[in-house]
């Protein structure tokens, strides 16, 4: 484990990116989502994934110099084809174009066709945050989670993420995979050669499992409320959603067919739809209420949650993105903690491209 | 157990509504909600509730002859004061308005305050698919759920729901409370004298319990995700989200302010808003895709997803909203199944007013 300040990681991305044939302001907007992410404290999708997107590039599944395309377009949606570049570029442009919507309309909504990975979702829903707007995001991801009765990976974690302003106060951002656990907590357990919680994991053969290695030997995550307490499908169902919100409704890739992120793995030959698939969007407060009185009520909402009575003294409620500010505050001032692995991995990717880490 | 035709049922259901004040139009708007809950296997939400409406009217905790107003307005979004109305009857309303707003813009967003109990949230998200839109229908409810690391009643079972439309094939109607079991599911093992699984509820000191009677004694509900898994804070932001978005965005009580639907319990005397929240809203297909190619495509989700792997040879995914469809269609054909509770409660609330059931 070693510190880095942010600004070394930054350049070091924004240098691999433009590398890759980036424009400078593509690769600096890329760079700052991964950053956003090390600040975070979602550490699996900061610079610990540059090395990735690298990997897709050289395998000619990413496009570093795409030209975006809006092909459908009303006062308050458009649909955006992202021409095969990463959706560290395309999500924010397209978050733009929603904002931009909602200015006018009240409210504005992208799907976005063509991509990839666009990195954590809360970065493209908080951009709506200083307009005084709610900002969603949604993505579809490889394959990894199993519908309730099935041994098949037929979905991706498929996060859902809303980012609402609350003024002086703040914001509460829910950012949540709709599977039970996402892999960087397996990987967790892993390393720590720990047993996991059943309902997280089904090996192979639909035999739950609390064996953190099982998903390499062909196992399935497994979707938000599924083990003992018998909720599973209704995090299938979450996960449905965003699939197609993100997949069908923008003309991408869905279920099984969303191309892998690892380069590694080879997409399938039949797919019905073009790359991954994003759906974004923004709500002006004031189209439906006036915004100074709402952030008034969300400070009354956030005072009533962290103030509820506790089961333990010691342990507060905690309102949604409030330890992810905390570490950012944190990071802010110290930098960002990078296990060894990740150092050992950007060292290599930057000699590899002659851009010394 | 008897059976009973749907015509009867809403009969009943709509002289009842009118003896309460409610002009011909909206009584039969809000008995064709019960009803629809009724075939669609919701029981808990069919007429079995229709005495619950009315000892809220009672408590004149209801306004059966509300003028509806459209508070704020943009494009794609407007805000409703229901007037102490039913939801019954504000969604639906709200949910048209919704429509009309996605016919011009793209899509239509409307939040409703001062407004009660609004039936199942899937009659008001199934509206849109006539349309070929999407429709979506969230509401905050009165307080059973409390927050992870809370042992205090702070969310309602707060639903969340989604009705895609599919062309031919149907469609796909997300709705699931963000709680991991709903009332209903409790119901049901006190009456088999079961134990239910630990993750469900917690008692009245905040710990994990397998007695459903622990929720009459003071306990709570939890939310989805909750138990062993340790995925409870993801149903938390989730019905965070949906009490935000109702509540707060509306003008509406939101938390534990969320005034009670039954009406032997009296609101706070310290409410921040106006009766209970929703939030309903409509997107066009066609404002990001042509509608048949999303069709063409959903029906190749639905194969897919139908035809997933299986654990169990004889146990298949299944489609969110299907199990409702298959009820849905026997019971038009064979009338709807009330238990005696239900038939008792019916037969007194009809004898109290002077409409024989």
């Amino acid at each position: 484990m070693n510190t880095f300040t942010i600004q070394h990681l930054r350049t070091f991305a924004q240098k691999v990116f433009m590398h890759c044939g980036m424009n400078e302001s593509d690769a600096n907007q890329a760079a700052d989502i991964l950053l956003e992410a090390d600040l975070r404290g979602i550490d699996s999708h900061g610079v610990a994934r540059l090395s990735g997107y690298v990997r897709l590039w050289q395998k000619g599944r990413a496009n570093m110099h795409p030209h975006f395309q809006i092909v459908h377009e009303t006062p308050s949606t458009a649909t955006v084809d992202a021409d095969g570049g990463l959706g560290l570029v395309a999500a924010p442009y397209a978050m733009n174009i929603a904002i931009e919507k909602a200015k006018q309309a009240g409210t504005g909504w992208v799907a976005i066709r063509h991509s990839n990975h666009f990195g954590i979702a809360a970065y493209h829903a908080m951009m709506a945050l200083p307009h005084d707007m709610i900002g969603i995001a949604l993505t579809n991801a490889s394959p990894l989670v199993a519908p309730t009765h099935s041994k098949q990976r037929m979905l991706g974690t498929n996060p859902i993420c809303y980012a609402i302003p609350a003024g002086t106060h703040g914001s509460v951002v829910i950012d949540l995979a709709t599977s039970t656990a996402a892999n960087g907590k397996l990987e967790i357990a892993q390393r720590a050669n720990k047993k996991i919680p059943l309902g997280w994991l089904q090996d192979k053969n639909g035999v739950d499992t609390d064996d953190p290695n099982a998903l390499k030997e062909g196992g399935v995550l497994l979707p938000l409320g599924s083990g003992k307490t018998e909720a599973g499908h209704k995090g299938f169902a979450l996960s449905a959603l965003v699939d197609i919100l993100s997949g069908v409704l923008s003309g991408a890739n869905y279920g099984p067919w969303v191309p892998p992120f690892v380069a590694f793995l080879e997409p399938r030959t039949d797919m019905p739809g073009k790359g991954i698939g994003h759906f974004v969007g923004a709500m002006r407060v004031d189209a439906f209420h006036p915004v100074g009185e709402f952030y008034a009520h969300m400070q009354r909402w956030i005072d009533a949650f962290k103030s509820a009575p506790r089961i333990d003294e010691n342990i507060p409620v905690i309102i949604p993105g409030e330890p992810e500010t905390k570490t950012k505050t944190d990071r802010l001032l110290h930098g960002i903690p990078l296990n060894n692995l990740v150092i050992e991995d950007l060292n290599k990717l930057g000699s590899e491209l002659g851009i010394p880490f």
